[in-house]
């Protein structure tokens, strides 16, 4: 959609809205897709927001239940916690539990008491159980809606158990179950079509399922969905029954927060913060790694504070430091990305580090000396000084031989103790690149402090 | 897979190619799905992929297709062209068109030519139509096989020509055209399965079809399939034409590139750089950049030599430069990965820049207030001149200003000239933090010279 559009469309709405024209906005709104209206709303003041989403829920009760669903799960439990009780219920009566879940652990707890005890029984055990998955598993994001039959169920009755069972959301597969529930195959509607009606699931179904566990990783699941061409995957519990089914677009979600949680973790930013957010919240959000950082950023001064006076015989090498320090700054960002989203596509099971250590290692110490050289060549002719020359292109060839060692490492290392390989890393990154090459580039200026001078 | 899994496999397969059993390669490898024989391959050398793969075909011509569809294009152009040439088309007769095209492009012109000449008919002409679109447009990663019917087929017919047209990768929907094969409509596989054999199409289709052209980005299409939760989206040309369908399997593959992308070019990476790369090939990648880098990285020398007399008189203020460059990379590197990442995720359509600018600016400042008053506090404290505190508090304080705006500025300016907005803005960061942020240190410096020294 055009920019355009939007704006015209938030500002009539904005209109009907203060001039009270509901059915006016209705009219307007209608036709728009529930992502389209999820979008729209972020636009508003909370009191819009309010009577806009009230008025979708009065005409389309569904829709209303539907653009909740796009929400941002924050977005979301703003929402429901303004508008009347009795409103929210019922909105709640058509939404999917997984998508009820995330919602309900944003709001009140008297508030989610109240929604889930006017709630019919089966969505309420469904969310409750959803709820006590741990947070980014397979178990908090899958639906406990799918079609799954026992497999001595013939073709012909599976389409009508399917039909009675009613419209479950983006269902392609039909899972395959023995008496006990355990998982035994899957088979596509498009096999159901195709098949005689008296044949069982059991001669149709394909056994080799590829499944997750409701403790996987909710990352782990959605690699296994990607590098499988799914559209959808089973759930099972520890004894391969099967409770639930995470689809694709539910997979997209993952990927998406995932990319971002790894640049956000990269540059050492809370992965909630957003634009939308307000300045206080984003400077709560945010104030703490700066912190950390100034902790980081300080270890360079103490390294430089060493060479006073190196600096204040041969003042040229105070020029040169900023220089040093980004390039080796640059070259270990490059490293850092690189393998950083190796391990997130999950590559990392495919390289030894020491292998990607030794690569990097080999770039960097090339283009170090190419850079180097240039860097040497260029002062060398500019300042007249072939020492000054040396020790900046000698300082750059080993800053990015660490850059590329350090840069690989920090990932690698964070790994290896259980945190997210990309958390502060450039942070890390910079601390180290800064502290050492300028030890490096200060410690070169002092050795050949008597022909610099 | 555990990683000591996979390298038992990788052993044990290597053993039996150099002794030439291949029939117990075979046996040890026949298990395993297409995308895990992909990731195997990649450790082997040329010699023993090649063994390994026309094993694959000898046993099962099309798991080796598979296997090739899974591989990186380029590894896949490079596999092909080490093989027999009649090997070669065998496996391209068993590959989706929409799978060999990418792999068509990288391989010498004889070859490709060889490959489509001895192809049939229908995949030759689906393959060259893909190759005439644009790179990264819908055109050409969407599949000429899908399921489309006349609206005026009934349910019973269509099951029968679904079946005719036998098994079409993943098709979860059916597409319902009119006579001159627009796109009028689109009915779930669930929907046939569950109406009456005598109703035509266009009874039970849902005509509001989400659809994107031929010519439209590959980003904005699988942000659309993102956004609505759609499994598959289908393709026309200008004239609403039915073309073709992108299935869910490559939508996630474009997020994954694009979210690989945006982190590459945001560090200045060429965006097929990978740990699996030779030194060589990653070095040339890299040295353009880094010589870029160069160039942005020498601004902030050209600052700092202006006030070579200023750090003669207080050499401490050359101890605090890589602090306050350090501290506005940092706080700029989080402001552009906010930027960059809410324009990827398509949510730049929803803010206005203005608004984004406003907010960073608040945020720089405020986080620049507090760490500046404890950076000024403690430099106070441990140095003793109220003057040096006051001068870097100030600095820190103006650099996380600078750092906010143009770390907006940069992704934004860079999408309004039709560039990446990632692209390099890291490295364009870091020449403004570091030339503008010791700028105003040194000049402050300068500015209260007589207090400091």
């Amino acid at each position: 959609m055009k920019l355009d559009t939007i704006r015209l469309i938030i500002n009539s709405s904005r209109k009907f809205i203060n001039i009270g024209a509901r059915q006016k906005l209705w009219n307007l709104l209608k036709n728009f897709h529930p992502p389209d209206l999820a979008g729209f709303i972020n636009h508003f003041t909370d009191r819009e927001k309010i009577i806009l989403f009230v008025t979708i829920h009065e005409n389309d009760n569904e829709k209303a239940a539907e653009v909740l669903s796009e929400l941002a799960p924050e977005d979301a439990a703003d929402l429901i916690q303004q508008i009347p009780i009795d409103t929210a219920t019922k909105i709640f009566h058509e939404l999917p539990s997984d998508d009820m879940a995330p919602i309900l652990e944003l709001v009140s707890e008297e508030l989610k008491n109240k929604i889930l005890t006017s709630l019919e029984e089966r969505p309420t055990e469904e969310v409750k159980e959803l709820l006590e998955h741990e947070e980014e598993t397979a178990g908090r994001i899958m639906s406990p809606n799918f079609y799954a039959l026992n497999e001595n169920t013939n073709v012909s009755d599976a389409i009508t158990a399917m039909q009675l069972e009613g419209d479950v959301e983006s269902a392609f597969y039909l899972y395959v179950v023995d008496d006990r529930n355990h998982l035994k195959g899957v088979v596509s509607l498009r096999q159901v079509l195709f098949s005689k009606p008296n044949t069982p699931l059991k001669n149709i179904m394909t056994t080799d399922v590829i499944s997750v566990q409701t403790d996987t990783d909710q990352e782990e699941a959605a690699r296994v969905v990607a590098d499988y061409n799914l559209v959808a995957i089973p759930v099972t519990d520890s004894e391969m029954k099967l409770v639930g089914v995470i689809t694709v677009d539910d997979i997209i979600d993952v990927i998406d927060q995932e990319a971002t949680e790894d640049m956000y973790k990269m540059v050492s930013l809370d992965t909630t913060d957003r634009i939308k957010d307000s300045p206080y919240s984003s400077v709560k959000k945010r104030l703490p790694f700066l912190l950390f950082s100034l902790l980081t950023a300080s270890i360079a001064p103490l390294v430089v504070n060493h060479f006073k006076g190196t600096i204040q015989q041969v003042v040229t090498l105070a020029v040169f430091m900023p220089l040093v320090a980004a390039l080796g700054g640059i070259a270990g960002n490059q490293t850092v990305a690189i393998i950083v989203r190796e391990i997130a596509v999950g590559q990392t099971e495919w390289i030894s580090a020491k292998k990607a250590l030794f690569k990097e290692i080999v770039v960097g110490i090339s283009n170090g000396i190419i850079i180097g050289l240039i860097l040497g060549a260029v002062s060398y002719a500019i300042l007249g000084n072939p020492y000054l020359g040396l020790v900046l292109g000698l300082a750059v060839i080993i800053n990015l031989f660490i850059a590329a060692m350090v840069g690989t490492l920090i990932p690698l290392f964070l790994k290896l103790i259980k945190l997210d390989p990309a958390l502060g890393s450039v942070n890390l990154l910079t601390m180290c690149t800064d502290s050492l090459g300028l030890l490096t580039f200060l410690g070169l200026g002092t050795l050949f402090l008597n022909y610099l001078i």
